[in-house]
This record gives structure tokens, sequence and C-alpha cells, in this order.
């Protein structure tokens, strides 16, 4: 089954449910889900419709117009997407291949609804996991002196790529505030560690020596705020004074890949809203 | 804030939402929130939607006559509940204590919302705690001979007390069918197991011996079949082979005076439907 | 059957554990448990030993002298407790209820080994649960001038009643330095976060705030600097964008009342040994 | 660093521990860690001991034997295993890579410590994945007419590749009674059901019609009875009235490959015994 999803968001005011779903109605759809969300700090409104795409009986581009001028009185803020657009997603690795391996399992099994047209890293050990999955490695190795550059020629691959998600799945380099800016909301980090504990280096170290009885891991989108972007998943689990730095790293790495393929899911899902640094995170 | 809540279940068809929403935005309401889940199994639909009372302008039988109407030709089944009727919960318990305390200590903090008016017991051991709390206790020793006459004694106390909810706190007798019938699905029972496994008497012993890994606690609808009802909330939490069966009951108390409370909460805010022996829990 | 618990740390060297062991055999006593940790970053040794206490034939003091000798060529650290000597706790409270039942309930239901022969609290409104379980209530209310002398009086209070536990079941007082050091490792505070995230005040505000997908809490011991003590126990909820802060603070209350009775009742059962601000916790 | 590890059990009595440290100790031998259980139902007492290799001053062959003649009087049921002797692995598997990938994913990145020599299936569909990992693969298809002949020469290809342990990695035949005490204790299965609820087949389904608010998966020993051998690991994750059968099982896979896993690295690791048909499992 096919699906349009449409994310939306504005300020609250009596009626918006009525009229977004008379909307719909008066143009044939059925609606599958209907998801409303009202944030009463800043009475946001945030919406998620899921329509059976077997009922657009107009072109997209029309659909999209006749919502826009629907839209435009209320001032909603809305993107729309289609399911058989395939997002095409870039994963960035450095030398681990706990969350490349989930990644690329899933995706082959079909758990998550991606192409995967290439994977991205500062190092060359992890290129015999591509090839085993038949995917174009790029190994861009980074040093002070040629980061900048570096970087320009991988924002050229993505744009060549027309690369819809990019995901940090360990990639152990921290990406310009350009870069970032550049993929904005479209880059998926995970760090090891339950944010806001222990954000930056070492994590695994520091969670030791403070002697936590969980460790945790955090996806988050990446912003120019190292560890600061918005939350969209997190996961812990129980360790005591047995666990040492080695068991505490080897444990995280389950966390990690779970967290992580979780949030992918979510992004390519089109569940989430981001506002004032929070995800809203609709269930699918 | 006070609220109106309608519960709503029928089969699916198109404009349903466009539909009810109408209707209320027409009647004037600010939809606080609006819930839906379609059963693809059985292509049923079931709606919860809250409404900010202070909109209601007209009498609350003329808005239920209102909606009787609109709801006839689409076969809703529905149900409505305002906030500012607090719902009568008696409580049932036998010897342990727990789960009393934290219904009553939840009721007393304003984390439960509902009137206490009566603890009803087959033993006489916790009428101190009733004490404590200042809430009558009433005694009912069973026996296989008496207990037909038993329970028609306090199936005339739950009517005299107009009671909307019954909690069994661990009261460890089976309820006759025709009792259980009388409050059909208003009745909350606490099982010291995760069901479907360890049905029936001693499951915390029954754990030990399988050396199951983690234990839990169920929360269900009372049904005519023992253990058998709607299940309403589940948890669990880790053991191992040092756990002894005693440290099994002492760890398992935890586990079910949350998830007995936490079904009562779902069920005090109306976010429960029961379809085919399965409970839909929407959020509150 | 009643124990005696040893607590042991010393530097590693072989021959440890067969020496007390052999100690103990030699003394005549049926080992019930014997449970090792090396920290390998510190080559430190920790041990707890349980001895049947049926087996002692001599005088406490000759056991204790008798391993003091035992003990100083390998220079142990240690310490030794009696389970017929019952640990006495005092609780103290501000305004909510939710730990200070828990710990009564538990106390009273045999799950937690102590006697409990005073409450304290900065404010007079949680009267009335001392008086349902008749335990005298004491309210030392604060202000900047007399913070001072009201401690003092706290301590002579605690001094006078033999305490060996003080338990801050959301005591919302920053103790002194001096207070602290009194009864250093002897003070066990809930902290209604998952440290070291949100360290300070209005926890659950900022992790509502900064959008977490997880709240937590945390037991540890009080030391002077503030929220850094060694942690004893940890556990977290899932929450989502749907939980407002004051759902957050509800869900956080049962995580804090398990966390922190579950340190209690290790700190209570002998089974912690701290070193380098980390807690090492032995089961039961 | 190698290491040496005795895994016993025999009746409790008096010296036991005393008796058998001072025999390691007189070896010269520095105890790494030394774990005790006793189980108080049936008496029997359960030691795992950990030796540094490098102590080792005889032959191994002389160790045992020395041992053995210690141990007599004792009446000791023991095994021994030293670090340095890889255990190999065959792992079985059906249609699905989830577990299979997890396992071949921690092999190589030195998580689990085994070599993996052969890879079976009763299908030919995950021959691609033996390729990827260089891994040899064979194809036992299973008919009714077959499943004796065919299981002799699985058999037949396990004892020439000299296999410790059979992984049954969503392998979704079951063993003849015959194969199974072959490998007595030898084979772990991963049942995708929180045991001892939704024993036998289609267990997703079966969870989602008696609408569970969490699904699980157990790790166990394979045994004559169908899903009724040691349990030795087991985990949940909370589903609610959203999830689909569908959404069951892919939740599901994450649960069925990280408890296998967990199970895998704990018999590999020595830290299991069996007693009574539940499992002590020693933390490593």
């Amino acid at each position: 089954m096919k699906y349009i999803t449409f994310l939306i968001q504005c300020s609250d005011s009596k009626g918006l449910l009525a009229g977004i779903t008379a909307f719909f109605y008066d143009n044939n759809f059925n609606i599958l889900s209907c998801q409303q969300h009202t944030d009463l700090y800043t009475d946001k409104y945030f919406m998620r419709i899921k329509l059976d795409m077997s009922d657009l009986k107009m072109s997209r581009s029309d659909l999209e117009e006749s919502f826009a001028k629907f839209a435009e009185p209320f001032k909603l803020n809305w993107s729309v997407s289609y399911s058989d657009a395939i997002p095409r997603v870039a994963i960035m690795v450095s030398k681990t291949t706990h969350c490349l391996y989930d990644i690329l399992q899933k995706k082959q099994e079909g758990d998550l609804r991606c192409e995967i047209p290439l994977i991205i890293s500062n190092h060359p050990d992890l290129e015999f996991v591509a090839d085993q999955f038949k995917i174009p490695y790029y190994c861009f190795p980074m040093t002070k002196a040629n980061k900048a550059e570096q970087e320009k020629q991988i924002l050229e691959l993505l744009d060549k790529h027309h690369i819809d998600l990019v995901v940090m799945a360990r990639y152990m380099q921290i990406l310009s505030e350009d870069f970032v800016k550049r993929y904005n909301y479209k880059i998926i980090n995970i760090h090891h560690a339950f944010l806001p504990a222990f954000q930056g280096a070492r994590p695994y170290m520091r969670a030791y020596e403070k002697g936590v009885k969980l460790i945790g891991a955090t996806a988050h989108y990446a912003t120019a705020e190292l560890d600061e972007g918005p939350i969209i998943e997190q996961d812990v689990e129980r360790v005591s004074h047995e666990s040492s730095p080695e068991d505490l790293m080897r444990i995280g790495k389950d966390i990690e890949r779970r967290v992580l393929s979780s949030a992918i899911r979510a992004h390519l899902d089109n569940q989430i809203i981001i506002t004032n640094n929070r995800t809203i995170i609709f269930s699918s």
C-alpha cells in the first residue's frame, strides 16, 4: 500500500482539525491516520496525516498547489512526502562495524525503506564491508590541513547522489558548521552516551569513572553545537561495578545500533517534526 | 481545565474523521485531542476525542442527544464522560499492603483522579490501613458455603456506594461469574505474572522453578475466565539464579503496584476501548 | 537465620582468598557466601563474606580481635556487622509523600530491615503521615539565618536516637558540609534525574526542555559536593513529546521511590563498599 | 591474559571454599575470581573459579589429575577449560538474517571468542551471507522422508569439524531427540517469545491476538522437549495496540539477536552451570 504523508505545524486555533480533515475528505481521500500534538507552552499545533495514495486523482503538483492555497490563511508550515519516493541515504563511518552492519542488514531485509548509494569514511578500514554489500566506498582521510577541502568533496558527492539523509554511524570526526547547515536536520548522529550526560569525547571511560549504573546512547540531529541537536531516540542498559570500560564499550554497541536505526526509521517514515530543538515523534 | 471525552468505535468508512470533527466544530468546540486507531484485521475504527468543557453551551443531555442523532447513520458505538464527574472506586484486598498503599497515596497526592469510598476484604488484617486513611473497611470472610451470600452483600454495597470501578488490589479470591458480569469491564485485577505465562496459582514459585530471567505482572479486566480478560498493562524486572522465590515475591510487589496503578489511571482517564478481548489504550 | 557480614578492602595479593577463607574455616564457620571484586585500574581487592551466626562460638569482641590480628599483616581495611543489630534510620522529608510512604510500607511489611525512630522535616506538611505510622515527627523550618542552628539541633536528635543511616526522601534542603561529614557515607539522597545529567535544581523542567526520551532518578551518598557523591542506584522510564513537565514529575515519582528504597536496602544489607567515589554493590 | 576456568558442583558442606581455594593457592595460582552459589532448596553448591594461566607450572593433564584426586573425597562434579582453546561453533539458519549477521559481526569484531567453521541450513537462501564472510555453507533441505538421513549427515559434519557448540539462529526445524542428545546442552536455540508464554509455532501472531503489552525472546538449551530446555537469557520490548503482527516480528528481531548473542557469549565464556533444568549464570 502506498501513502501520502503530510507534516504540518502552525499556531493552534479552533477548527484546524475539522478544516484540514474536510479538505482531504472533499478531495476524496481516505485518511489512514491523523495524529496531532499541541505544545501547551508555545501554543503550537503539530499534525501528521497519512493518506491512501490510491485515492489521488490529480497530479502531485496539483495536490500540493491546492493544499498550499488552503494552508495560506491558516499559516500552515507543511511538507508532503510520497511513499514511492525512496529516500537516499549516505552512511558515514570510521572504524567500527556494529552500526554499519545493522543498517545494511535492516535495509537488505526490508526493515528500513531507503536506498544506500554510498558509504563514506575517513579511514580505509571498512571498505571490506561495503564490498560485501556491493556499495561504493569513498575514503576521505582527514587532517587539520585538508578538512575543508575534503568536506567540500564529500558535499559534492552527496549532491551528485541526491542524498536525502546523512547517517553518522560512529563517524568519529566533527563536521564543520558549514557542512551541517547544508544538510540542516538531515544528518543523524549517534552519540555513545545518554545525553546530556557525557557530551564530547570518551563517554564510556567517563561513565566508568563516574560509576553510573546504566549506560546509554542517543541519536540526534547534528547541529552546529556538538551533541546539542534535537534528540530523536535514547536507550540504556544496566551495568555494574563489575563492568570494565571495555565491557561498557561492548554493551554500548548494542544500544548504539538499535537507537540509531530506530531514529533513522522514524526519519525515513516521516514521523518527526522538530520544534524548539526538541523532536515530536509520531508513531508510524 | 475540564474535559469532555468521547470514546467511539464503528466500522471504518471514508469521511468518518471529517464528519465527526465537523460535528464538534459546528457545535463550537475546541478539540483538545483526537486520537484514532484502525484495526486492519477487523476493519474497525476507534476514536477518542477530548473537548474543552468550557465550550459547552448547551445542556449535557442536549449534547448527548444531538450526538446520538449524528451517530446513528454511521452506526457509532460511543460513550461520553465529563471530567468533573469523579469516578468512585472500591478497592478489594486480602493481606498484602503494597498495592493498597500505592493507590491510596497516589489518590491522596492527586495522581489518581477518583473517590475511594470503601475498602472491601475477605480478611480483617488490613483494616488498620483503611483507618490510617479514614476510609470505611468492610470485611467479608469467605468460605465455600457462604461465598454466594457474601458476594451478594458486596454487590449491594457497591450499588449503594455508586461504584464505577472495582480494583482487585491483590484480592486473593476468585469472583464468581455472576459478580464479574454485573461489573462487566469495570473490574481491574492484578495478576502477579507476565500473562499468558503462569496463569493461576503460585506464579512466583512456578517462575522460580522454570528459571525465567525476568518476572512480571499483568493488570487486566476480570472476566468469567480466570486471568483471561483483556490485558491493560504489563511490566517486568530482571531476576537471576540468585533470586529466591521470596526475592521474586518482593521484587514482584514493585512491579504489581506500578502496573496496577497505571491501569487504573488509564481506565479513570477514559483512555481504554476494549475490542476482541484486547485493549486499545490511547495516551492521556 | 542470623548472619555475620564482613566487608573487606585491601591491595590485591596472591593467597588472600585462601587465607581469609581458611581463617573462617579454622574458626569453624560455614561461609554462606563469599563475593569478591578486583579493580584492575587500582589493583584493589574487595570482599564480602557472609557467615552463619549460629557457628559463632566465642564472643563478638573475641571474633573481632582475632580477625584484627589476622588482618594486620595483609593490611585489610574491614568492618563487620551482625544481622541481629537492626539499623536505625532517620527519614528527612519536605512536602511530597511518595518516597516516605514507600519506605514506611516496606519497613512495615518486612521488606526493609530497620527501625525508623523519627521523621525530620523542614515543613509541617507531612506530620499526618508520621501520625498514621505512629512515628515521632520533628519539624525544623529553615531560613538562611537559622540553618546552622537548626542543623545543630537535628544532629543532636540523630545522636540521641543512635541513628545509623539518614535517608533524604525528597528533602529539598542542601545539607551543610559539616553535617554531611558528621554522617560520612551514612546519608543517602535521591536526586530526581539520571546523574550526571541535570545536576542541581528543577531537573524535570530541564529534562522537558532538553527533549530527552527517558527520565531517571539517582540514589547516591550525600557528600560535600552537591549531587556528586557515589551513585548507589539509578533507573529510568521512557517518556515522549506528549509528556508535559507535570507528567515527568508524576512518572519520576515511581522511579524515585524504587531507586531510593533499592539503595537503602543495599546499604542496610551491608552490600556496599565505596572506593574512589564509586560504589561496589555485592548482591544480597 | 589467558585464563583457566573451573566449573564445580557438589553437595554443600563446611570447608568447601576454604579447601578449594587452598588447593589452588598451594599450587601457586592467583585466583582471579571465585564465584559461588548455593541452592537452598536442593542444598547443592556451585562454583566458578578463574585462574591466571601464566601461573600454570605443570602440564594441563597433571593439573587435571591432581585436581581430580583432590575432588574425589568431596564428590565434586567439575570441568575445566583453557581460554586458549577457542570453541568451534556451527550456526544453523533458515531464511532470516538478523541473528546470523549479529553473530558474524560480533565474532569478526572480537566480541565473541569462537571459530565459526561452517553454517548449516535447510534452505539455500542465506548462502550469500556465508559467502560475504567466506564461511562454508551446507544446505540440507528437509522433508519428512529424508529428515533422519539429513540429520545423520549434519551430525557427521559437526563431528568432522569438531564442533563444540551448535547455535540455532532462527533455524525453523525441530531437531530430533537423537540429535539433541548427541549435543546435550551444547545446542542453543532462540525462541521468539517470552517463554513459557507462547511455546511452539507463530508466537508473534499469538502475542498479537492475546494483546500483550510486551513481547520477548528466550535463548535456551535445546532439549528433547520442544521449547522446554534450561533458559539462558530473556528480554522484552514494549509494544502497543498500534503494533501490527508485522511490527511485532520486526521489533522482535532486535530482541532475538541480542538475547541469542548474550546467551552464546555466556556459554563460550564458561559462565553457565545447569541444574534441575535451570541455569546458573555467573558473571564473566
